[in-house]
This record gives structure tokens, C-alpha cells and sequence, in this order.
């Protein structure tokens, strides 16, 4: 964390990258206790990151100079039973980044388990680019074979005695110019480290290009599950069920689900638990959003949209034949300012007009466009559009 | 070329990732010849992307089984003058990768004089992870310093005879498993190459997330430059430059003109041919949109939409207090047909009400939501939205 540039606190979707990582980390119940190292500078940050994201296993440390210095600093908040600290001595440690936010379960068991046979254990990577050896001026030595050699990454584990101890031993030039933890488990630890192969998932966010790849990444992995609402009396006129047939043929790689909201709210819960971030919204009648307003209840009332923006598009069908759009928009204007209402809670709502022809082919290519636009607000997730009505 | 995936023809903004990167190299005037390695089976897609992207000074070569064997045909292409070819050996040749869209003139030039000098030159980077030597069990055997090395990126420069020469005499062993050009070029050309120091852009795109980046970087290029159409009777009302005002302070780091279309429409020319790819225009009589079809024209005559998806918005301005928004909305529902029309031309149209009211605040409130919606669209650059009538 001792960087200039506190690449760490970089907003994506308006919260800080750390937020993601120590994210994926509580994921992880068997992940006892977090300690993240931080500049004095810049506690006031990660406290409130903290506090507002509701990360309540972690604890801070200081950071050092460098980045020896702070995992050091980290392993002493561990290690010293402190009066008043929830903290104490872990059989095995974990050391990440908190600039690689897509880290696995699967990875964290696998190099912890290897840690707990070898002593250490640290993913690794294929080497993207050749790596070459510079001469003095600035020509080049000699190259390395790539396939002999692996890059380094993150999460690393080792039992705890065994790091510990490499930090206790290890000289200043270590903790000033060393970058590589297995090295000092192997240095002063005499443990080799297992290596294990990580996923590309877990690179590091370094450059300003990185952080456009982090936020497709987040904004596709919370565009996977959409939930469609409808009204549970819509017996007659099934027109949910019509939007919801061409959702699951236009979007196939998406989970799609639909239910109705019922009075007591009680079916919508395991929605919000699954940690669904996208909601369609039937609304039967083209002028009344009876669903939506009780799904946007519902919503304010839980905490969802806390850790992720929660697209919600209320839907309504009309035959447009009947008369034309504009008529019946003037009653569907308070999406407008609803929608400047729920931004506040991070929650973005649009409006979406579909033509419910009684002609057949001009009524699949409105839920078609229904879907593309769906597909659309879902993907983006920008509150540029926000109170819109559009039309399919 | 050699790969499996082919993901130099990995669609961006739907045009293939390796048509970015000779866009990049064709528009350095002093590079002569552009050579292609491609297999057999991507021919014809590569011939295609040539014809379709107006790719004129690319020729192609015959790709190998492997990187070094695909570069030396390349260079077999350079060096034979043949009958009816027009390809001339080169002083200096470059080589750089499909996968590498973001290469600028200023690394090419710094390569390119530092091969003349030393007889090759190659862009390095910092190394991003540290670099390990695994042992044969998949322990850690050592860590290498960080610091002592470089990672070897492209591109790279050679005097042709120089790398020629190499290539000439290296061994089946080295046409199999090597990877590093300047190593050839020290070992059968005793030349010690220049190491140059790039850029971060320089990185290859190599994952999943390396094509979600490189799709942001491309956008955010085409979207630092608008153009906002005015009309030029425009005398008495300038709410075009009211506009241009709000974009200018709402929108900092982008590059923002205004012009008005006279009928030869020669005041377009240059904005074109600068490869501005977002308009914005303002008709001022709210349910015309003379401004719009004029550019719209201009527009599909050009090229310009060949590259990349030109957006073009369509403000209106309307006093919402003289009437509601909606009854003036079915004259401007045009937009949606002609959207579709212009959609074949990869030109995305939009179209966007203000309301224009005589509270000052109330202006300026609309003004700057508007500059919010048009800074999304033109950032996006989403189909999903064409057509649509936004309300700001």
C-alpha cells in the first residue's frame, strides 16, 4: 500500500478496487481474519471504505516503507496477542494484493493446502513477454528461455511460523529492495515453495488500462442473473412471460428467472440474497407501476445495492396501433423524478415502452428491441440514462 | 499468427483487433511496406478486413508453424524481389505483433533509429510480476532479482540484413522453441541490441480482459473529440452555443468545436478528415431537423464511419412549461426509422429534447443533464440506444 498512487482506493462503479478484493476475501468463511497494511495517510479512506461496504473482519496495520516492511507489519498484528485484539496467531497466512480483486476460492484453497504440505506456496503464471537481461549500457546481455521460467503472483501462503521467522531473520536490504516472499520463506525458512497455477484472473491492476479491463469484469459478472417481476394476477394475459421467452433466447449465456412479488415481499429475498443487480419490471397496465414501486420498496429496504449500482427497467406494454406512444407517456413522466430518488440509494431506474401489437411479427420485434435495450441498460449500468423512457 | 484462437481477429467496436494495429502503422508515412504473416485458413478473413477497412499497403506472407518460422517468410518477402511484386528490400525493418493495437509513432521512430545506430533495437518494460525459476518437483528453485531485468515487448527494429542474416543461419531449435528476435540477432548477427525503453500502451493483448481494455481505450480515443452543428441562421437565438458552453465545463478533457453546415457543405471537410467520430446537432426549430439530415448526408458520403461507429446526436430544444414534451414527441418520432437506416452505415443516431425554459435555472439544469446524456452515448457507443428520444 506504501505507493504514491493509491491505486487501491481507484473508484470502479464508484468504489474503491480494495473494496472488491477484501470482497472476494470475506467470500472465503474459512478466511478467519483479514489485516490490511495502510499508510497513515491513508487510513481515513479505508476506514470509511470499511465502514461503508461493511467489511467487518478486517483490521488494519501500518504500512511500511516498502512492501516487505508492510506484510511484516501485518504479521506482527497477527502474532501479538494484544490486550483488546481480536487477532491471534493463525496456523497458516495468506498474502494477496489488494490490487488483484478477481482471486478465487478455488486458488486461496489450493496454494493454502499446498502451504500446509510445503511449509509455502505461491500461484504462478506463464510468462506473457520474454524476459531479457539489460548490460550497463542500456543493450541487451542475454535473454531468458520463457518457458523456463514462471512469473510470480499472488495469493501466496505459508504456514505462519515459517514466514514469520524468514522476517525476524531477514536483513534490511531484503526488507528495502526484496519483492519476493517465497524467496525469504526459502532464504531464512529453508522451505521450498510449492507452486500452483493460477487462472489469469489473477493479475495485478497496474495501469490505467488494467482498471478498464476490472470494470468490464465486474460489470459482466453482476449482468449474469436478471430477475424478471411480474404480476402475480397476470393470468389472462401472460406478457411477462412472452418478455421473459425472448430475454433467455437473446441473452444465452444469462440466468433468467421471474417471479411475482407477493404481498408480504417474502418471495423476493432469495432474489436478494443470490445477489441479483438487475431487475425487469412488468408492468400489466402501460400507465400504473403497481411492481415497481413495491419492487423499488423492497429494494431501498435492503441493503443491495450497497456493494453494486442495481439496474431496474419498469416495463409496460401498449399497443401502440391504439394510439400513439406519446399519449400515454405523459403519465409515465414520474419515472423521471422517482428515478433522481432512487440514485440516491444507487439504485438506477429507467423506463421501457414495448409495443404490444396484435399483429405477431411486429410485436416480437418490439420484445426483441425490449431485449436489446434491456441487454443494453443491464451491460452498461450508467446512470446517464437514468429516469428514460425508451421505447421498443 | 500461429495461434490456435486467432485473437488478432478478435472484434472491437466490431472491426478486428489486427485491423487497429495496421491502422496504426499505416498512418507512420515513413513505414513503406506492410508485411502479414497469416496461416492458410485466415486468409480469406485477412483479405477481407484488408479490402473492408481500406488496409492498401499490406501485403501477406505465408505464416510458419511457429512465431520465428512466420517472421522469417515475412522477411523472405521483404528481400526477394520478385516479378510483379512491390517489395523492395528495406534498410530497416520493423517487427511488431497483430495483438499490439496501441503503438504510437514515437516508440517506432525511437526503434527504428536506434537499429540504424546499433543494427537492432527492441521496446522494453518493466517487469510487472517478479520472475521465478521453478525446480523439476514444482518448488521454487530461485527468484530473480526484479530490478536486473526488463520485460521484452514490441516493437522491435533490425537492419534488414542484420536480422535477415540471423534468420538465415539459425538452427531448426531456434525456429521451434525460441521467442526472442534480438537474441538471434546477437547470436548468428553478433549485434547487441539497443533496449528502448515504452510505453505502458505497448502491452499485448493476450486475455479476455487485455480485449475488454483495449475496447475502453478505443473508445475513450474516438470520444475525445465532439462536434456540435450549428445552424448558421442561427443569429438571434444561440442555444447551440449555450450547449457548447455547458459541454465545454461538464466535459474537460475533451476536445469540443462547433460549426455550422453552409449548403456545399465544405465547412464539414475538415472535421472529417480530423476522424471526429461524435456530432452533436442543434436544430433549432424543435420538430425540424434540417441540421440533422444535412449531416446525416455529409456523413454517409464520407467514409469516415468505415473505421469506426460515428454517433450523432439530434438536440431539440422545447419549452416543456409552453406544453408537455410529449405532444411535440410524434413529429421527432422520425429519428427512429432513420436511425435504423443509418445503423447499415455504422452511424448510431439519437435523438435528444432539452427543455429550453425561460427559468434561467431551470435552463441550465436541462442543459447540463443533456451534456450528461451525450457525454454516455458518445462514451458507449452502444447500438442499443439508436433511435431512441431522450429527455433531458
Amino acid at each position: 500500500m506504501g505507493v504514491r498512487t493509491p491505486k487501491q482506493f481507484c473508484p470502479i462503479l464508484e468504489r474503491p478496487l480494495i473494496s472488491y478484493t477484501l470482497q472476494a476475501l470475506e467470500r472465503v468463511r474459512w478466511i478467519k481474519d483479514i489485516v490490511v497494511a495502510v499508510t497513515d495517510e491513508n487510513v481515513e479512506a479505508m476506514r470509511s471504505t470499511l465502514q461503508k461496504y461493511g467489511h467487518t473482519r478486517v483490521s488494519l496495520a501500518a504500512a511500511g516503507a516498502t512492501r516487505h516492511r508492510s506484510i511484516f507489519n501485518g504479521l506482527k498484528a497477527l502474532a501479538e496477542d494484544q490486550e483488546g485484539s481480536k487477532l491471534s496467531k493463525p496456523e497458516v497466512v495468506i498474502i494477496h494484493d489488494a490490487v488483484r480483486p478477481f482471486v478465487e476460492e478455488d486458488i486461496l484453497l489450493r496454494v493454502v493446502t499446498a502451504a500446509k504440505e510445503h511449509g509455502a506456496a505461491g500461484a504462478i503464471r506463464p510468462l506473457v513477454s520474454t524476459v531479457i537481461s539489460p548490460s550497463a549500457d542500456g543493450c541487451l546481455d542475454h535473454s531468458l528461455e520463457r518457458a523456463r521460467y514462471r512469473a510470480s503472483e499472488m495469493p501466496q501462503a505459508f504456514l505462519f511460523d515459517v514466514i514469520y521467522g524468514a522476517y525476524q531473520q531477514c536483513s534490511d536490504y531484503d526488507l528495502e529492495f526484496g519483492t519476493e516472499c517465497l524467496q525469504l520463506a526459502l532464504k531464512y525458512g529453508h522451505t521450498k515453495a510449492k507452486l500452483v497455477e493460477g487462472s489469469p484472473d489473477l493479475w495485478k491492476v497496474t495501469y490505467k488500462h488494467d482498471l478498464y479491463a476490472a470494470e468490464s469484469i465486474i460489470k459482466e459478472k453482476i449482468s449474469q442473473e436478471i430477475c424478471i417481476i411480474t404480476d402475480p394476477k397476470e393470468d389472462q394475459e401472460p406478457i411477462g412471460h412472452l418478455l421473459e421467452e425472448v430475454l433467455k433466447s437473446e441473452l444465452i449465456n444469462v440466468n433468467i428467472t421471474s417471479r411475482a412479488l407477493d404481498h408480504t415481499d417474502r418471495d423476493i429475498q432469495p432474489t436478494i440474497s443470490d445477489r441479483c443487480c438487475s431487475f425487469v419490471c412488468v408492468n400489466v397496465v402501460a400507465s400504473e407501476f403497481q411492481e415497481t414501486r413495491k419492487l423499488l420498496s423492497v429494494l431501498e429496504e435492503s441493503n443491495l445495492s450497497v456493494l453494486y449500482p442495481v439496474v431496474v427497467i419498469s416495463v409496460h406494454f401498449l399497443d401502440f396501433a391504439l394510439g400513439p406512444p406519446s399519449q400515454q407517456m405523459e403519465s409515465l413522466m414520474w419515472i423521471r423524478e422517482f428515478a433522481k430518488e432512487v440514485k440516491k440509494r444507487n439504485i438506477l431506474l429507467c423506463g421501457l415502452l414495448i409495443n404490444y401489437s396484435q399483429d405477431e411479427q411486429k410485436r416480437q420485434e418490439s420484445l426483441r428491441q425490449g431485449a436489446t435495450i434491456i441487454a443494453t441498460l443491464i451491460k452498461e449500468r450508467n446512470s446517464g440514462f437514468i429516469g428514460q423512457l425508451l421505447i421498443a
